[in-house]
């Protein structure tokens, strides 16, 4: 693990990430020590350094950090913490210098038949809360996703859906959600809440591309569960098509999803 | 700073409270050494623990430390964070100890003429998102509270009030909002979001011994601009009196709010 470039496992105890949260991260897929997706995890994490008014570090100083961390590593997961730095006690954002964390994961063992057959999922009972000026950042006040991941423990369940207050559909715990209805592609629109998964942007571009319609817009669970094809989708495991949403509905790995699949995997 | 009852100025960077501000602080004032309201801090720490499924510390262990930490000191700050502890990635909480850290810091330099003449204080634009789940709590995921702070720094504005979604006055951003109207007491509801400030506790107790009614219910634009006494409290400075709202209105430093202050200052 670096912090602000050196060789650490620790951060200082008054820093405002831990204070209140006060920070940004992205989590990426390292190949060959090499980040994927790399120009678009820069653009989401300079967007949101730009909203919450931090500091963005010089992103080919974190190009070096990663590069020295994954030197070698065939596949790992890594991550970016960037935070407001230190702080006393006060909610005021002083004059201090970001604090940058790079940490380096082991890659997680997702089984295969994940992608090819589908998952499993629930839908969470809490709800999301309205926030349009941190909806889309990907930010450390994620106690919402940790509550709602804490409603199950089954293993065979992959992932919980969540709602936002009028009901309409946004996202997973860690994972955006896509919906395919007589061929067109519909993810939850992120204006009130929500993470701008970087997977979620590619897909939409790949749509774009292979003249497949996409929009934005509030799903409610009528339409959840008349979709023709549904899946999940981040950076580390890509796309994930939905089988069986718990006290829903039971879908087919459709054509629409195979497709963005497969043009995902040939990149 | 003693960090699980060592002295240290830094935790671990896979600390789930940096991963995702996954736990709680309690911000005490101290006297001659001891913590004021020693058991209200304790049980809304004990309440927050329980709604977030993080293990409690022993209070008599967090009192030990805070008197290790304190001793000897005539007035001063202290903060008490519980997290969840260590964790890797992934929101799903793990069987990890909580993690607890004791800071001080030293007594801020309130103005004297704050508890005397009032404060000004302005309307921030943010508006609080709703989520029942933590609402009342005293988390860390603060991210509303910072921006909403950065909204201003003319060091003559005092306090920022803050407006849920349908714009009723909940709070301010360190603080909670007291109103007076024909000798009642009204303070915002705290069902969907705020915090369930120790100082607002002892003043609701304070008014029922004192055969103040009190409410607690949602204050409106239009209720705010009329009142006839205002005031902002928390734990360490305990009542001031708004004397203006920026753009809406001013106010007397009125006969309840002196009787509150004379009641609390004489415990």
């Amino acid at each position: 693990m670096l912090v602000n470039g050196v060789k650490s496992d620790v951060l200082p105890a008054t820093d405002r990430g831990l204070l209140y949260g006060d920070g940004l991260f992205e989590t990426l897929k390292i190949v060959d020590g090499e980040p994927r997706n790399w120009s678009r995890h820069v653009a989401r994490l300079t967007d949101g350094c730009r909203r919450l008014n931090i500091a963005m570090p010089e992103s080919s100083l974190l190009l070096t950090e990663l590069h020295t961390l994954c030197l070698g590593e065939k596949r790992v997961v890594a991550k970016i913490i960037i935070t407001r730095g230190m702080g006393g006690r006060g909610y005021a954002p002083g004059q201090s210098l970001p604090t940058r964390i790079i940490q380096c994961f082991p890659w997680p063992d997702f089984p295969a038949k994940n992608a090819q057959q589908g998952v499993i999922v629930r839908v969470c009972s809490l709800r999301l809360g309205d926030q349009p000026l941190l909806a889309g950042l990907k930010h450390l006040n994620r106690l919402e996703n940790v509550l709602a991941r804490s409603e199950w423990d089954d293993p065979d369940i992959a992932e919980g859906l969540l709602r936002d207050g009028k009901g309409h559909f946004i996202e997973g715990t860690m994972s955006n959600l896509f919906m395919v209805k007589q061929g067109v592609l519909c993810t939850g629109s992120l204006k009130y809440n929500g993470v701008a998964g970087i997977m979620r942007e590619v897909i939409i571009e790949h749509a774009r591309l292979l003249g497949i319609p996409c929009v934005q817009q509030a799903i409610d669970k009528a339409q959840l569960k008349e979709a023709d094809e549904l899946f999940i989708c981040n950076s580390l495991f890509g796309i994930w098509p939905i089988r069986k949403i718990l006290e829903l509905n039971d879908y087919i790995v459709g054509p629409v999803s195979q497709l963005l699949q497969n043009t995902i995997k040939e990149r």
